[in-house]
């Protein structure tokens, strides 16, 4: 962080032909503006779906017992670095191979970026640093895993969830991801999915939907035909994470129109930031009329997972919507969490946080609410994505979960899930200096 | 987030011509940088006031005893959530209608935005991306509920309370608004306040103290004609969200500037950014030495509100001042929240996390302090600007408070009020797990 | 934040002309762009940077016992609210004196800013504006002192511990940052430290061990040979406060370019972003698996300070390593903080929230693993460097806590330790509502 030393102003005069000769050298800003300005958007927009990562973080420690609160806290800072270890050892190659037969690339092993002082001659003048781009495209596979582990909560062991994850971040998303974003089949098909309702965030959901099925409800969850409710813990927390969230998705969202540089790219990045902010607002307030009128009482669990909802059903096509085509498709995200989260109940499938209604099933509805304001998209293609990721993601993820518990296990003892993952797994309370209620 | 897939560098020279010739059809940077970067700052500007969402969220839950945390988490999503759509609904198109008659102005409802992929030709290249200033401009709107949640806290029910947010965030805000930042009589008068001390955080504030004051303090706050001090239940979160506050209030201030494409501009961006850091610096450092002297102790939740106070005061003028004149008008700031906070105690007016001493009264106060540093504004008018949001605000804060409480009540009953707003009307505890002390 | 009003679009093809005259008179982006774009750089590393103290103050509130967050929340606010006015009263005037004789320069008091509305004539265009950089600056010192209050937690005096912060963040740092940074006889010698492991981080551990040396350890920490755990009280706070380091962490690097206005400048700095990624998630990684292997279970607390040491470890040279160079970097991190906790623990140094490890030690790792990458370093330069911050700090540090010592005393009594010093200080619980276990 050395500067040079500022010269007094009065010597600036003298200093200014030899910078402007300097300049003459080198392309002038119509040429490398739009690089800058994209490569500016992919570390802002990175750096907010890192901050991502703390809100799952938050989100999910506030919505599990105080007994497995440090467990949820260990799994969501693993799971992000491994994402990321990940994604430079394999993932990235995997994804955006370049040419290739739209199915599958395996190689581009260690991601390696640009050298240091790139000239502009040397660079890809019409998108964005390497770098910046591997930054922001990493922040979207760890909040893949981070939905997994929302889910699968309180129960799964540590290290079969992480080996998970490695397979996740490194080899699962990686490849269903080259489909559309690596220029793949699907993308040749014409599906449309803009910041990835259905690549991220339902591909997360059907992850966590197989290993909540592999790995069964909690202890005494369906109990004598009732559902018991597990609350929370710590709802500041989780609604401290669930604006962790919001914040974030302005760069989910808006960093994947991938261009800053021009008036029309700086301007839908706008657009896209004001529609996803109605999309979360409006379902929230869905969520929180919803549950006065179905259950007398507005629930707060039910407000966050609506705003998420909302967020994740506006992912798919943030740009073409008007304010209120963003209004009215996050109000279904709303519904849907309103009514989902106790249907999953019926089918025993234990949910811990309702990640799968929040990521897969508004993933699904926002994949599908694309076409109503994007003419390019058709509802078949559409259909067809949503089915391609489903089911590569299920049977994948499903035969993993499988042979993770037969070879290793994946479940703690009922005794340390009773205790707690806390102190049985870790040896480590999240809360130890408050008695237990 | 479909990338085009990178080229080999060596085929970057042979791109180069054409990439050139597609910008000789558009206009250079010399014409598009300043909207490019002016929309940037209030993309960047508005996602930092954004985050003060979940700073007042954070401020205010730690600063409620445990039994009301989730009705505040609640009572802050939801404002920020409705503040969203009504601005949307008619409240931008109140506040910036246009030529209109500086007083009030009904119309411009469902805001829209431009169309996607604007064309330069079609932009206010002068200005930025209505998007953008709509997304900046809402963030501002909801911070003013925020401060009313706050003030109004362990009492009040949910739903009366997100009416006023209602009329609050869709009209009330918006005409008064209208006045200065609309260009309406008090802009055309002389007013200033550069990023709303008066506009924002003392209309926050009288809206608070009408509500103070017909809801009543809490059972037990003033018994026996003594103070009882309710003490806030997380100290932790109190001291993250005031951390949050200051973090966003670079946006709140720096973003209005309005401008960030000239050296002039995005200098006195930079300005305002260190400013608004001392001033917030100066009010803790205030606040911290003068309860040492007071009470012979320092008083935590007094050095946070000394912080935000200090912001408020440096809100109406955060660009003229030296940072010395940062400093001073911050620590008058502080000096303001140690005193004024057992005042209002005096008149039993019962403000939860101290939001009148912090957004009203330190708010006139920077509204005064612009005379200071800015010759361009006189007392005169900053008093009658001062006055005409507090007589506005106030009265119809007053009307409406009373008409709720008579059609619907505002008040739990004594019976929730004691057991505590979370069981009572939510059926939901913040921290289920751990026995209350 | 009053605005233009918006023009109808059809008016603008007119007003062009205008505006074009305008900019003909000012100079064009090519100039002024870089300008621009640095300013904006340290702009958003700033807030990054700021964001950081919330961190510091949730990390550490989170690993103290619960009878003493209070006191360790309000050390937080109160020490970086005093670093940013020392900075301003003469530390900025010390660290950046310009030609002197490299290694002291009294002076510059009362850093003063550029005049509002500055033209590009009279802005340093090829760097940034001081206003920007004075902001940038100041939220380094604060780090600084942030590391030395986890250090010394739950038994130093608050006034004793904030005149330290005084000294050290007006005088100590700035003279020794002077001796690189501001162009001094370090940076003659070519020591090379891009962002500060050195001279930020060693800095604040040396000063930091020196205060624990001299506070000497918790009550009952050693005892009968014994080293007792003292757990921290909230976990998920811990983790939080780790996630903001970790963000704000690309603003201390990722800023540190001091430049943004080129292809090459931009492009390192998303480099360093991801080389910042890499080392946090490598640090943290390791941690993970050693503590797996060594004590057979992971230790959240190492697996957060892992993540630390490895962005402390990549902060000396955070551009020149490729991915995998960050990844090893970081990962010796993880290591240095598994092993080296323990062992000050063999010394009876009580550092409360593992700062000495992370921030020291990891630091000097940081500073000499600069050689592997950087051919411009020598082995014995860096060397040299760690020693002179070394001896320079940590033998001022000690005699000033040997006075303050002497003086006014450091540490509260032992009834006060034992009752915890919210309590006995400041008479202020974190967490009233909930009773003790």
């Amino acid at each position: 962080m050395k500067k040079t030393y500022l010269l007094p102003l009065a010597g600036l005069a003298a200093m200014m032909p030899s910078l402007a000769l300097a300049q003459d050298a080198t392309p002038g800003f119509d040429e490398i503006g739009p690089y800058i300005m994209t490569t500016l958007l992919f570390l802002v927009g990175g750096f907010l779906v890192f901050w991502m990562a703390a809100g799952f973080a938050m989100l999910e420690a506030g919505l599990v017992r105080s007994k497995n609160v440090t467990m949820q806290l260990t799994k969501n800072i693993a799971l992000f670095s491994i994402a990321a270890i990940m994604y430079w050892l394999c993932g990235y190659g995997i994804m955006y191979p370049g040419d290739f037969n739209g199915y599958l690339s395996i190689g581009g092993f260690f991601t390696s970026l640009e050298p240091v002082g790139l000239g502009a001659a040397d660079a890809d003048l019409g998108y964005a640093s390497v770098a910046s781009d591997f930054f922001f495209q990493l922040m979207f596979v760890a909040a893949t895993a981070s939905i997994v582990s929302g889910a699968l909560a309180e129960r799964i062991k540590l290290w079969p969830f992480l080996i998970f994850v490695v397979v996740l971040t490194g080899i699962m998303y990686p490849i269903s991801g080259s489909w559309q974003w690596g220029g793949g089949w699907l993308s040749e098909a014409g599906f449309s999915d803009f910041a990835g309702s259905t690549i991220v965030h339902s591909v997360g959901g059907w992850a966590a939907l197989a290993g909540a099925i592999v790995l069964g409800p909690r202890l005494g969850k369906y109990k004598d035909g009732r559902v018991n409710p597990f609350p929370g813990s710590n709802l500041a927390l989780a609604t401290l994470g669930t604006f962790i969230l919001w914040l974030g998705w302005f760069g989910f969202n808006g960093g994947s129109q991938l261009a800053a540089g021009t008036v029309g790219d700086i301007t839908d990045v706008g657009r896209i930031f004001a529609n996803t902010n109605m999309a979360a607002a409006s379902g929230a307030v869905t969520a929180l009329i919803l549950t006065q009128l179905v259950y007398s009482k507005v629930d707060l669990t039910m407000v966050l997972n609506g705003c998420l909802a909302g967020l994740v059903s506006i992912t798919a096509e943030p740009l073409a919507p008007s304010l209120f085509g963003a209004l009215w498709i996050g109000a279904i995200g709303g519904v849907i969490v309103v009514f989902t989260v106790p249907m999953l109940d019926k089918f025993k499938i234990d949910d811990v946080v309702g990640a799968i209604p929040v990521h897969l099933i508004a993933g699904i509805w926002g994949t599908i609410a694309v076409v109503f304001y994007n003419s390019d998209a058709s509802l078949g293609t559409q259909i067809t994505g949503i089915i391609a990721y489903g089911v590569f993601t299920f049977v994948v993820s499903l035969v993993l979960w499988f042979i993770l518990k037969a070879v290793i296990g994946i479940r703690v003892s009922e005794e340390a899930e009773i205790n707690g993952l806390d102190t049985s797994e870790l040896g480590m309370e999240a809360y130890p200096d408050f008695s237990k209620g």
